[in-house]
């Protein structure tokens, strides 16, 4: 005992050959107890995107930041780089600095990450799930169908009929979500989906644009377009004055999430909200409730959204 | 120390008393190790924000993120909630994660955070820096001053000679600088500067509203406003709109950043690109080499800037 207090006091009457001895087992030691999950040092969340593609994941990081703060925890941001699943060296770093939990946007963990993350009881709550919820994952999400039905429900209350839809990437539950929701309104409306309007494209201004050029150059092209996210909605709006149509009069465009942006612009945008900056404050909470060892009653839940009218649409000329 | 080994090794067949002893060496072993400044784990950067208000903080994110991603580090997210300095808990927290360095983002650290940092060795750079630069704190900037002057400079070019600028906080260097480079253009070209016309706001839509309501309802109302940042230009674009005023035929306006937003709204906006991934980039690899240990030539550099003209700004009407 005397001989090891030295060498951890770095006494210099200590046999080299001792020391090493010693060394090596505190250092194998060392890292048995951090993976022994004695929390060491400040607490730490994991944000991971699929990317840091727009103003929308800043809504999130805010909601995670607010909440972080308030309970002391530190916030480490990472992106996927457009992938769905953070690659090896994310979960090697996950791993050794064993954060009190892990929160998914848009992106999801692969069945080994799962694994690896449960063994270690680090608990993983994801935002706006991608796909089909597998197995019991909690996740945050927002009522994407009643999105797209308050959307296309307020357009055929103003007199549309031609009510085109742009919506994300074909295989995300979100857009497949609001479609559904648009289909809804219209057939409860009485009104036929004409499948040349319906389209999947990405959340981002490029497409919006591409799609947008392309529904307002059809030979019956729609008085209306709902499209999948503000920055798709943005793309619209520059193909239609490309095409020299006047937003409202000629077009009416109602957006999705209600980014800061829908308000700054003219004509300010008429959109979906979706409360990001509460489903990263409801996803924050559940993720350090799981860590402390609390398991809430509900742990998969779609936050409400509602429709804020401004000026990109108006009744239909008749 | 065969006894230790078994300590270690978690093993049953160890008398508790001594057990006890060996562990509470162990203990005050382990934090000695971290205090004394081996790196463990992964490494991390400290990215610290004065506020997460708006898109600018996302381009500096994205920067910081991609080399992160490229050398191997994490990154820690914190904003000051407003504050120039971060709060105590912060620092604390800082202190016991040992990061690798810390970015400072239009924030600072005071005297005690910087020496309790220098004390441990964490080197700190600081991104677009609020006030004088103190002492010789690394930092990244941009050419404010010719940022400023080329942007006026534009005006001019299209005979506008009622040229209002709106600057950013009156305290901050980037602002001063800016205005600097406005008078520098408009004494040049022989023109006066009409002191009612050259305002300091914030950095948001709400005051750029303001200020451009309050310039666009003078009796002898600029042609021309150069604002300090594109939000604050999409703020004086809705006041001229709310006045009746087209934009570029009755007013020209440049914004200061080139976000994406500068290209997606509709006119898209002329503004001074403020290379805010490159400083990023920049400051993440130069707090990277400090805390490598190597010092290189320069750690005080402004990027270079440049005017994108769009659609806001036009030829002054005869």
């Amino acid at each position: 005992m005397p001989t090891v207090s030295k060498v951890l006091n770095g006494r210099a009457d200590v046999a080299s050959e001792t020391r090493a001895r010693i060394e090596k087992i505190i250092k194998q030691h060392g890292y048995q107890r951090r993976r022994a999950g004695v929390p060491v040092g400040p607490r730490l969340v994991d944000l991971v995107f699929h990317e840091l593609g727009g103003p929308w994941a800043l809504e999130i990081i805010t909601g995670v930041e607010r909440v972080a703060r308030e309970e002391g925890v530190e916030v480490v941001l990472s992106e996927c780089g457009g992938h769905r699943t953070p690659r090896q060296e994310w979960l090697d770093s996950v791993l050794a600095r064993r954060p009190a939990g892990v929160i998914m946007v848009f992106s999801d963990l692969d069945h080994d990450q799962r694994a690896q993350l449960e063994a270690r009881s680090i608990p993983f709550v994801v935002v706006d799930p991608v796909g089909e919820e597998q197995g019991g994952v909690p996740s945050i999400g927002s009522a994407n169908w009643t999105g797209g039905l308050v959307a296309t429900r307020h357009l055929i209350g103003l007199g549309h009929e031609r009510i085109a839809v742009i919506g994300g990437p074909a295989e995300t539950l979100a857009s497949r979500a609001r479609i559904a929701g648009y289909r809804d309104a219209m057939v409860t409306a009485g009104l036929a989906v004409d499948e040349a309007l319906v389209r999947n494209g990405d959340f981002y201004v490029g497409g919006g644009y591409e799609h947008g050029r392309s529904l307002l150059s059809l030979p019956d092209r729609p008085t209306a377009v709902f499209a999948g996210s503000d920055l798709q909605a943005l793309g619209v709006l520059r193909a239609a004055r490309d095409l020299g149509l006047d937003v409202p009069r000629d077009l009416s465009v109602v957006g999705y999430d209600d980014l800061p942006v829908a308000s700054w612009i003219t004509p300010s945008l008429t959109t979906v909200h979706q409360p990001l900056v509460e489903m990263a404050d409801a996803a924050t909470h559940l993720v350090l409730a799981l860590a402390a060892g609390r398991r809430p009653r509900t742990t998969r839940m779609d936050l409400d959204v509602h429709l804020v009218v401004r000026e990109s649409t108006a009744r239909r000329e008749a």
